[in-house]
């Protein structure tokens, strides 16, 4: 295997030409092995083999600075600087990350797992490498999904007015991880359209095979709709934004890659070149199902069959919930960014596609849409990953929350997440939800609770949060619907007179009920409103218990505890209060019992607490 | 007066056209008495009027909905919707907000405040009404400025995807509050030379006037550098992102607006009039120096001569020390996200050129350009509004906290700000910050600490935030250093035995030295750190003193105060503790110590908590 030869970019300078297209086969074999053992981003990884290849024949990393936006089709890029023996760690604890991360290698130009986010990063690398009289060469590669969030447009609109030296490569794979949506996404089209036009009329036809389905399809609605059609006119964005455009080209044909990477690294100003892919490339049953091949867990690399279990996820109590209440509730609507298989939203699509939509990779415009929805009559759920709300903080509180509109937010991936890492995990949502005014922050413990609390959100009004863990829970009948009084707690296990409470709703939950178990001086409550706090409980648990415990799966600071340390210092109640939550750094990829463990907040760790506030604790759970 | 006759815009549709131009010129006289005599966004405003006058006298809110991006040009707006009479109360308590908002009036599409909402908004509107089977128009008007921000960009792919009916009246101006910067701004000077090349070749050549002197500049600008030259040619790039374009066109010829509202308002899919104004239109000083006529305090409305004091802002401050420390060390570099002005960075930008960036209202890109920066050996330093950070929460934690870089963010216009109200209060930061890992938070309590703290940032490297309020401060020598111990407190006065001791920081710690000046019982600490908190000094307060009153200008719902019960907790320290922040509520726009008094944090609430506490607190202060 060539590949064992590579233990640097350097490595891969020493072979000639003519072996890349063995090593792109080999690459692509082992992407494939490391994903089928352990799960990956399969499909995205496999669309940019020639890509990195090129790149690094081309260029002089760790010199040259080369971004991957998102950073999730970089296997190759792991496989070729160094990373070779590690990578079946892959997302493992202890192991390599599944994004790219500057602590992990100097190859690895962004530490990165959110989208859009490549672009201004390499701005200011380039607005670095001036200021300091240096000449190293900064070059980004973009998805088309990346490039529907707002960053990346205004990044690139800044780019083209400041006109340092950099390159673009716009990795056009026709998807983000949903289907991609935005008019620049069907522009992009028209450019291979146009490039197809123009070959077919010349001598080569070679561009044909860069055609997809997805382009013919268009082509031919195109035709069929007047209001679908635009013109595949010369009307380029991106040169309108002052950047010079080159392509489209076929993003697996190494010697058209090489030979543009030696040409326009050496560019003045920046320029941006367009290169076709096709996700999953080189497996077929990838090619063909991009969006189930973006990031498989364990499956057969021969059949392509999916080890996937046939669980029920938080996400799916979601999505079912949303089936059932849209047909209760003409107002009604779904709003996703870009997220809706892992929303599970792919049924609710189909059954209310009038009352779906998919804005692309751009958070804060997905909630400003339902702030404008609310406006005018409709009561938007706008679902979202915790990690990625983070990106319309700011929405949230001046286009929902000053006006009180009422606007749901599922917020999905809530708490540790896992495999994906510190980029991923959902932790601070409490700490800046519950600060924001008219703001109530919801936590279900099963899926009972998940749909009686939408129900209830529906009722209440205006903006409502409601956050659940990744992760599998129960199946209830259709049509369940337990009510729950708003800023309501539930007791499920007695305190008795001079013992401790435990506070904890969601995941922490499950911890609190199984660490307490066996100890009777003990009580748990389900908080399940993070805000409004049920301070009548509160004050009842302070007159009655000895000490309380909070448990949370977030940051500790400004969290759900920190939110009863307020309530006991306002209502001047006398209880000694312990917090436990995750403390103050950020998380690596790692299992989430494993990571809740080292964090502190799982069942161990409580009856530690428990032990230390004097409870009979036997050894064990 | 005609304007006296129009208490709503069905008054006004009874008016000839040619009675039109009257009123405009009325409209202007009154927009420049309001600000001459409060202040007010003098500047924008003037140059909307013909376009709001167009606007609502061909479409018919409320039942259209007529938007109106950041909020700050609709004055004229106000004028017809049967504000009239209270014009002269705008920006004060409980007067008129300086921007639309929806509970002040059924005209007021959106509450708004801050730039590049309103196309999402109108998105969201356009789906809801065609989702309820309703019909009427939604038409938003946004700055070119304003379109510099990504989520704007991002909502304006979306609006050509999904293709339904809207009308986008891009205000073009040529600026945003500082001179406009980014490629489509450019690119947009271009459509100008175009549109008066074509009608200088044919027969009219009345779009001459259009031609401002920026544009002019630009040409000859284009011509004398083929590095800042770009083709005048047809790459529309708004036509590419599926909108239809119109223009450019005069945004002062009412006529012609008129025209093109009536034909533009019935189309099918979304529209965009590129409409070219002179921002301060009609008043010689205002559209002669548009930048400092952009938001003017009180000035006399003949000569143009400004009611201004000579002080001394913490903005000043802020941009003094970047002079000086920027001298010392060659790895500083200044980022604003168009707050050149109100950032206090004119003098800055001048000194040090090539150690300072404008990347436009897009403060997420801001953010991540500091973060490529800090990777390639730059020491970045975001100036940025409270209020405008929260649009870049994500890009603090992704791509700047987890990796630990040296990025310092200065925030200004920190805690309550007064006239701009609720959308511009910079409250939350102290909530959403502290609860990011790596991320220190420093509140200076005058010039020579700031200076202090950003020293001192620099040294320690991680993220630092440093937060100052609106409003003035001291003078210092050059060369004024103070060393700031990290994370150390400063005891002001001494607490006796058994007494109480207040902790505060910034414009806070004023109150609480104010509150205590004459109550012996009580001793005053600088908690300059509210993250990391000084807890050597905590736990020697709380070993003598019988308890501690926390004091803060943000919310307190996860602010300071509760960082301080965390951590009474979490050393299980036996303090009797009193938290006084913002309370769980938006506050409207009023006098800064109004609101403080309101919200219940100034001196006499300072003293009513300590006489609660058993201070011996005599009447008054």
């Amino acid at each position: 295997m060539l590949l064992q030869t590579i233990d640097s970019p350097a490595d891969l300078k020493k072979l000639s030409r003519d072996q890349l297209p063995q090593l792109a086969q080999e690459l692509r074999d082992e992407i494939t092995r490391v994903c089928a053992i352990g799960g990956g981003h399969l499909a995205s990884s496999l669309g940019a083999v020639e890509l990195i290849l090129a790149m690094h024949y081309v260029f002089n990393s760790p010199r040259d600075r080369l971004l991957f936006d998102v950073g999730h089709q970089a296997y190759a890029h792991k496989f070729l600087t160094g990373r070779r023996d590690r990578m079946h760690t892959i997302k493992k604890e202890g192991g390599l990350s599944g994004f790219t991360k500057v602590s992990e290698s100097e190859h690895d130009a962004i530490t990165v797992g959110h989208a859009s986010t490549s672009l201004a990063n390499a701005l200011g690398m380039a607005v670095a490498r001036d200021a300091l009289g240096q000449d190293y060469k900064v070059v980004a590669v973009i998805g088309d999904g990346s490039l529907t969030g707002g960053m990346a447009l205004a990044a690139l609109n800044q780019i083209g007015f400041q006109q340092r030296n950099m390159l673009i490569v716009l990795n056009d794979n026709e998807m983000s991880i949903s289907e991609n949506v935005g008019a620049l996404n069907r522009y992009m089209r028209t450019l291979q359209v146009q490039r197809w036009f123009q070959e077919a009329e010349g001598a080569g036809k070679r561009a044909v095979s860069a055609l997809s389905k997805p382009l013919a399809d268009m082509i031919s609605r195109a035709k069929g709709s007047a209001r679908h059609f635009f013109d595949p006119a010369s009307d380029n964005p991106f040169k309108a934004m002052g950047v010079r455009y080159v392509g489209p080209v076929n993003g697996h044909d190494l010697n058209e890659l090489l030979y543009l990477f030696e040409k326009l690294g050496d560019l003045e100003g920046p320029t941006l070149l367009h290169v076709v892919t096709t996700k999953g490339k080189g497996l077929t049953y990838a090619e063909e199902d991009p969006i189930t091949w973006h990031g498989p867990g364990r499956f057969d690399p021969l059949t392509g069959e999916s080890f996937k279990s046939s669980s029920y996820s938080w996400s799916n109590a979601f999505g079912d919930a949303m089936i059932e209440l849209a047909a209760q509730d003409p107002r009604l609507f779904v709003i996703t960014p870009a997220m809706r298989e892992g929303s599970g939203l792919v049924k609710y699509s189909q059954t209310h596609p009038h009352r779906y939509i998919d804005v692309g990779i751009a958070e804060d415009v997905a909630v400003t849409v339902g702030a404008g929805m609310a406006l005018r009559g409709i009561r938007p759920v706008v679902a979202i990953y915790s990690t990625f709300l983070q990106r319309a903080y700011d929405q949230v509180v001046h286009d929902v929350a000053i006006e009180n509109l009422p606007v749901i937010f599922a917020i999905d991936r809530a708490g540790i997440v896992g495999a994906d890492g510190a980029t991923h995990n959902g932790v601070f949502d409490l700490a800046y939800l519950r600060s924001i005014p008219n703001v109530s922050v919801l936590l279900p413990r099963n899926t009972a609770e998940l749909r009686g609390m939408f129900k209830a959100a529906l009722e209440h009004g205006g903006p409502v949060a409601i956050r659940y863990p990744r992760g599998n829970t129960d199946r209830v009948p259709e049509g369940t619907w337990p009510e729950i009084a708003w800023g309501s707690w539930e007791r499920l296990t007695p305190t008795p007179e001079g013992g401790v409470t435990v506070l904890a709703g969601g995941k922490a939950l499950e911890y609190a009920q199984k660490a307490t178990g066996d100890l009777p001086e003990v009580g748990v409550v389900n908080a399940r409103f993070v805000k409004p706090l049920d301070t009548t409980m509160l004050r009842e648990i302070a007159r009655t218990s000895r000490a309380i415990v909070t448990v949370e799966d977030g940051q500790r600071m400004g969290g759900f505890g920190s939110a009863v340390l307020e309530a006991v210092s306002d209502l001047d109640l006398d209880i000694k209060v312990r917090v436990l939550g995750l403390p103050d750094s950020f998380f690596e990829h790692a299992e989430v019992a494993s990571v809740h463990a080292q964090a502190g907040i799982d069942a161990q760790a409580i009856r530690t607490v428990l032990a230390e506030l004097g409870v009979d604790v036997p050894v064990g759970i």
